[in-house]
């Protein structure tokens, strides 16, 4: 049994973790931190955790998490992540970062968008960005993996392999994207207030998404070449799941079924991505570790659709499913 | 044109109430006050009214207000409300009051559910209930009407022709209402968090529900005697709409046509109470002034059954009706 | 590994089982039919199924079912099922029953509520009620368990434990139940179309709702005596999940704290039924074979709140924990 | 008043022309008519209009309907609608036409895209497309209107000044649109089974849906040449609202300001469409005969929001308003 702490366990991604982890045959949840609910239990902060799962929320410091646990899941907010990483990995912990922290690979790009200084810049570009489907032979040997962000994940499986294959251009792609909303968090705002979001659909953050680098990021180690794109998130009113509908031009001519097959070759191996014929709404993937892809050839461009949960495969599943891969574990297991 | 002023013009009732009030023939807003907001446009807080009201939320003295309205709105909370009424009325101004603060008929009865002395204890029991369908006769002389709770609306309209005519006994009383989330307002509350309360039901309140004693002292009026109910308010993942469903005992055997027909009998005269056959869902009085209201009678019960928009009949559509009262308009004007 | 069948499965219940089985360690899906659309792929009626199970919809006999499966699981609706399983039990099939067609004892009764004759009229009284609260020693040597109803389960949770103490009155009950749409079932119908349910909620069968017989059936054999209920279902919009809000009399002055330490008593060794001090709300228990119940002294009356998820709960995560219990798996094994 | 007749009244276009007619000075509806509903009251059809409206739907032929009324909205599906209308030209009414039949101006590109040969083909091409923002001086003289499709509506209002003005690329624009189910229409389908559609966005039609045509035709008579779009509609969980999110490119270096203040100048006049500088929900206009415009500069393109009612602005407001002009009422008249 691996010892699990995780790091700011009041929101939706850490509330989805610990559910996964309580049907993990491997692993055993010791510590759950927070700063301003110390002390209370769980299941008091998540009331669908009574009966479930014993134990208290905790004000720790990262010596005393490092006591308790082998293995670390940081669901801290940006910056905050950073800067307790570092303590938590020197102690000898493994850690999966739930936040943007270790995405990006350069200090500059960081503070660009986070509007801030990067607490921990000499491990930038060093550590892995934990999405299997890409970099699945680094993760193992890793003591610290960037779990990937939830819009960059159903972008990048959709993209990532045509960039890859060369089937598609580097220099016009338009990613539009809906979210449930849980993916804004459990922090109370206006925007998320039932009556104002609950039937309407708007975007937010055009043009200055944080994930953009992120997506472009790793895009381009696909690409082999520098990748922009243009990326429009929505808020839609549902709990959970993401649509993205990305837009690029195919290079060569390429027919629908070809973009399908290259799809279905590149993820023949996968366990958690279904390329599917039909056009999948975000219920098919809903409280599942799957991406569902899909592509369409409209006129001159190539349409992809990828779906997924943006807590359990674009945060918890696949925080987990990295999990499995750093310990050796089945890469499914509990998923 | 009758010059209107607005107290607490940020929450949803105000809004709704600006909507009827521009459709108007007869109304005018000159003034809409906030505490926090003040000094921003109206449509800035409320984008929905972006060209359609030019005007300013402003942190306004009643002096202030009465110096530019002849009536005024007050849709500020319980306690503020009762502590800025006299001095509007003493100016001259004529007063709708949305809050409960004149609900109720005697200072211990509000102390006891409201946690708090009254501002303005010497009026209590001297103010009209804004109910047309039961006060109608008293609401044109008044200066200061109390504008009915959304809950107690539902379910007074549901029970007290019964009790006026005697069918139901007074003692035996459950209402078990269930409102949209509009009705807890706009301010922010993990309760209200889209990814808390949405594809979720729950009750609460339950037994200590504000609303207990002004549908006790209403149906008290009509029965003729001491009123006591059982109430459970829950809370159902919609905008808005309240349905009530009250389970009463006859007093003596009537089938379900003659409950049916006592109330199309008692409502024959009135624009806003539909008695219907069918079951009544919200959607059909959403938008709208209408309360539809139905009966059934299981086993030894008679159920009736009412649906109401909570921010319309349940808050402004009423305030405006009792406005066209007040100042001789048709009664169902803008409505 | 025990082969399993699954009578008409292209409805929301047995997506739920199917779910529920592809994680049971000790089952194996071998068969699935359909009347309608026999022949084609699970996956194509139930797209999220994609990739998880590779098996057609067959529209197959009973004895075909019988010849591949130990255990069938019927969603076939009422009547149908009654009239498929005694060929299927004299093939030595075990069966769990979904349908209302063996929860009643009497053909009688079955006739009065459900308009037709019962096609197995002998085998009524002699089925268990799969409620392991209730009736958990008579359902292992069974081959036949009539899976209990989703309302019926909400409410008996609730109010057998305090009949069978003789805490409550057996002849004032009111149960006034709340259901997400999923309740209604796959078929389509104007009253679950998106745009006329959503945004609203309705009460429907008042007092006729074919729960009632059963919810009264085994609330009196916990009372010891003929019990009679006013129930009234009504319909939310969410996927899932179903609230009872039960009114009963106190037969003596009885505490909230003693109300609530009786059901805790009473289930203290239950694995899914759990006794909470807060009110719930449904989204508690979604997704998982959990029923919450709490409780609230009210004037003179209990209130007894019970939440959970109509699809398991409610239908597939109990039929699995009577299948367990039925082949000696442990009780929540893939619960 | 003009007396008004409404073919194929059981709709939910039809249900909003009816409520806003019945607020209208200037209207009166004198039939309704239905194929399958003949002869129930509309009450009974749509709860909501209980006490509204006192009028059955009844299955006339055009000369019954042109016998009574003097204005006709079609609301009949695409094809019937066409092989009716001349009928009730001929016999003297006016028509404004919600269905797609005189939006195109080739028999061709109809029966492309509908799969079926145009009724009345030689009056395409010589109907008024009813959007008075580019067409309104064509409208008053006209017996015949089309009125626009709901998702050609929100594109064009966003993109058709753009073109105008020569800003913006005619070969590479791509329209990415979120719907409310409510477009979707009555007719039961399993897509817009609430629990298929609820708590899930899916892209529908892509690349084939037949609003594509009308977008195209109508944005090459703004750009004065042919355009060409990539269009994607998707499904939204909510009941009505449409959001348009566009991408442009510009043809000459253009910023942000100076885009929003092209639509700006362009709408000066118009009563019903807002630029706003704030990143619209559908909320804002819903119920309204709004539609609220934006624009953002990002990277190399253009991208345009656009939000609408898609049952008052997208069908029955614009329908209103249409007729308002045709008769020479005020325009916005019980809009």
């Amino acid at each position: 049994m691996t010892r699990i702490a995780i790091l700011g366990a009041t929101g939706y991604t850490a509330l989805e973790l610990i559910k996964i982890l309580l049907r993990h045959p491997e692993a055993e949840i010791v510590a759950l931190t927070s700063r301003q609910e110390g002390n209370v239990p769980a299941a008091l902060v998540h009331p669908s955790l009574t009966g479930r799962l014993d134990l208290a929320l905790e004000n720790l410091e990262p010596a005393q998490v490092a006591a308790r646990a082998e293995c670390v899941f940081s669901c801290l907010p940006h910056g905050a992540s950073a800067s307790t990483i570092p303590s938590l990995l020197n102690a000898g912990c493994r850690v999966v970062d739930f936040s943007a922290d270790y995405r990006l690979d350069s200090p500059e790009v960081f503070a660009n968008w986070y509007g801030e200084k990067h607490p921990d810049p000499d491990r930038l570009g060093k550590v892995v960005y934990g999405l299997p489907e890409l970099f699945r032979k680094d993760i193992p040997p890793s003591n610290l993996v960037a779990n990937p962000g939830c819009y960059p994940t159903s972008a990048i499986l959709a993209l990532a392999p045509l960039l890859k294959l060369g089937l598609i251009s580097k220099e016009d792609i338009i990613i539009d994207s809906k979210s449930g909303v849980s993916g804004a968090g459990r922090t109370l705002k206006l925007t998320t207030h039932y009556p104002e979001c609950n039937e309407s659909i708007s975007a937010y953050n055009i043009g200055r998404h944080r994930h953009t680098p992120e997506i472009e990021r790793i895009l381009g180690i696909a690409a082999g070449a520098k990748v922009e794109v243009i990326f429009t998130p929505h808020l839609v009113p549902m709990d959970r799941g993401i649509l993205s509908t990305a837009y690029s031009r195919p290079v060569r001519q390429a027919s629908e079924e070809q973009v399908l097959q290259a799809l279905r070759d590149f993820y023949a191996d996968e366990p958690f991505v279904r390329v599917v014929d039909h056009l999948p709404g975000t219920k098919d993937s809903q409280n599942t570790n799957f991406c569902d892809v899909t592509a369409r050839v409209v006129r001159d461009r190539i349409v992809t659709l990828s779906c997924l949960d943006n807590l359990i495969k674009g945060a918890a599943g696949a925080a987990v499913q990295n999990f499995n891969l750093m310990y050796g574990f089945a890469e499914t297991m509990a998923l």
